[in-house]
């Protein structure tokens, strides 16, 4: 076995797409937005990617069939443009995979004609945000300007400890590679999934992609989440600590 | 040395085999399963595996002698049928490792033509359980209504965490393999060896296999415990913690 | 992707230049001083080396753009002598990367025709101190009295718990080598970064290259680093704890 | 750069040695007893082994100089008999790193001839002891009652935990390669440098070889360590924590 395995599902044909990126992370704001842009957009899978860098074990889906830990590309045409979306399970579990699966990602993106990649996350705060912004980071300077017209917010050298994983490194490998990108990260508090975060977060990529989704399903979940947030702040002024247990996090994921 | 070394101990022909694992994890479960099951069925060691991803230790055997770390398999006719069982001393110490072993596992199964697998464990639940059930997860749908007419118990994604290891991996990397692979879990509260729960696994493991085996062993090993947990609980109720040592829990395994 | 790789910015001729490295550590003392000797010396970058050794992040510029993790190797013509001074961003993340990073400096080196290496770096007191010291290691009992002249101090056995990271290893194998190499280390607290030890470590070097570099820079640092400490003693005198936030460290970095 | 180097110091013919190994460990108990051997007996460096295994620093010596971490062989002529004594001044950092570095100095021993192994260690027991015991295990069920004989207890599966690093795993590569090996574990508290545990281990090993070896370094040593255990007990009696300071084991190894 490779230590990355790529399995080709569909075999199409995109014309300069733009990747959108959105593993797990901070809040699990990227993995919300790109999941739901999959569903909305009705886009189709074509190609999964397998890794012992990934953390060691299956997941278990609704129908009690499980299946090892990927990542995965998804295509779909929205009239106006190609895109292909990245989401996945984990990031990678070792360092050294971080750079090696980034470089897997980067090279689908080189095969496939990308022109431009928005890679999404969430800025964690440390403490509990109304309105969400969305800060920026680009590869290129002159994407900060474009950005700030899609309500981009560029805050100097933020965030301070960089940005870690995939939508970090797909912004380095990719100025290497010579690709425009652009990362996107809403604030949020970093302890909770965030879909309300998710919400800022894919109205600016709508206007940047020049696209209209629907976020009812994020509306939705973000209607749930603020009841568990009400909860937590409820006995959090009772005294209670650590009430937001997995368990009430998993119930909303 | 390679990573992963293998020693044939016995060369035997297995006519379709099923291959039941049995690697340490939460509550000893499929360990204490597996190994009753090769002393019942008077199993031979057919192979033994080692790996620079175990832990960088030996064993030290009742009578002063030790042994490097290694998985193991054992086979045996049962009449009906050829089973190979795996057990092993310790899981990867490593990521990667925990691919590459389960890798080998499998290797070991499509040489053998393994034509089913189940992999066995526990279910932590954090609390003490009196009747534990059997959850169930499969790496083809096909074998959930099977399952159930044994007493396994489907769990809307459950376990949440996914199942981490071999007896996870097994299943995935056999789906991948086109053999049909079923992981039985039996509940534990996770903080204790749990002979108790390997009664529970090893019943649904007979009827599965259509299996005779005598419980005695594990009967008397769950009654010790029985007598552990007795005094664990009179402790906490006494106000004491932490009190279930680790010699406690050494005694009894 | 190779694990590390090189990338030649600028091709110069140095005549058995000086090796200076200050790469990240403790009160990031050896990073000021050849950040600051860059800046001042108006050294021009000849090589960066990335890694999938380092942290799997980029850095956030103050522009709003970012880059992968790297080190630089920076070249200067003092008139006296030629200098190559080595920064980054992060020391290896693995532990096996700390050789196969400093065996690449060392090539680099080598490669140069280096003479003598100088790795700064800081000497962890536990708390705050007044005046600090510069400690020193050599890898060549020759060097000690010719520092000892440059108000080296030496311990014996100092640091007890060995130099850690490039500062120690290219002394390491600087005598593999056989290129004499000094580590100077400057007494800190190791909690805040640490501008007036840089300043002492400076003043060392200084004489030992027979430089004169205006401190100004470092000396404001040293004044806004001074202003934080009188704030956290009055703090630690008040009963508050834990009162050195991040932020306040990442303003005066 | 290699995973390990080694580097020929002396070349000598070695008649069918016994291979000592006294690496870091629990109490520092291999290494106090294998280093005074060296010592004692005027024994000679025959190789070092550097490795990127090994933790990423240098040792700075007490003339102010450094050297990379390194194991080492000596070899010495006793009259009766050849030995080889490994020491070293760290385990390994990484798990592969156990398995390779056992393999190297494993490889070392078959060219040599070795014929038989002593692999040094502590056996922690959480508590100070006055009259420490030498437990025993081996790798040939047939030393078990040789080592009675010099007063070596062998209990039932202890360790419980297994022996790690070198001292274990060599006792398993030893099998492999049948080379009879033997671990010597003298009981330990496992919190303080046990000169005296040392001195029960050199004692059963000085009866195994048949050498005359004094003790006095060792006895002063122990005498040293008992002092402070006296204060650490003292000030345990007056209620103190936390007394026994990294400084004042460093003073005393």
């Amino acid at each position: 076995m490779n230590r990355i395995e790529t399995k080709q599902i569909k075999d199409v044909k995109l014309k300069e797409p733009i990747l959108v990126e959105g593993l797990p992370g901070i809040g699990h704001v990227g993995k919300l937005v790109a999941e739901h842009m999959i569903a909305e957009l009705g886009a189709e899978k074509v190609m999964e990617i397998y890794s012992s860098h990934f953390p060691p074990q299956v997941i278990v889906l609704a129908d009690g069939t499980v299946r090892l830990v990927r990542s995965e590309f998804y295509a779909v045409d929205t009239g106006d443009q190609h895109l292909l979306i990245l989401v996945g399970d984990h990031q990678s579990a070792t360092n050294d995979g971080h750079y090696e699966l980034t470089d897997a990602y980067l090279q689908m993106a080189v095969k496939n004609g990308v022109k431009r990649i928005y890679t999404l996350g969430g800025y964690g705060l440390g403490q509990l945000v109304d309105t969400p912004a969305v800060l920026g980071a680009v590869n290129n300077l002159a994407l900060v300007e474009e950005m700030k017209q899609y309500g981009v917010v560029f805050k100097e050298n933020e965030p301070g400890g960089g940005i870690v994983g995939a939508s970090g490194l797909l912004l380095g490998f990719g100025a290497l590679a010579k690709i425009d990108a652009v990362c996107l990260m809403g604030e949020t508090s970093g302890y909770l999934v965030d879909p309300k975060s998710a919400q800022a977060v894919l109205k600016v990529l709508c206007k940047a992609l020049n696209l209209d989704i629907s976020m009812q399903a994020l509306e939705e979940r973000a209607k749930e989440m603020e009841k568990i947030v009400a909860r937590v702040r409820e006995m959090e002024q009772a005294g209670m600590h650590e009430v937001t247990s997995e368990e009430d996090l998993r119930y909303i994921q």
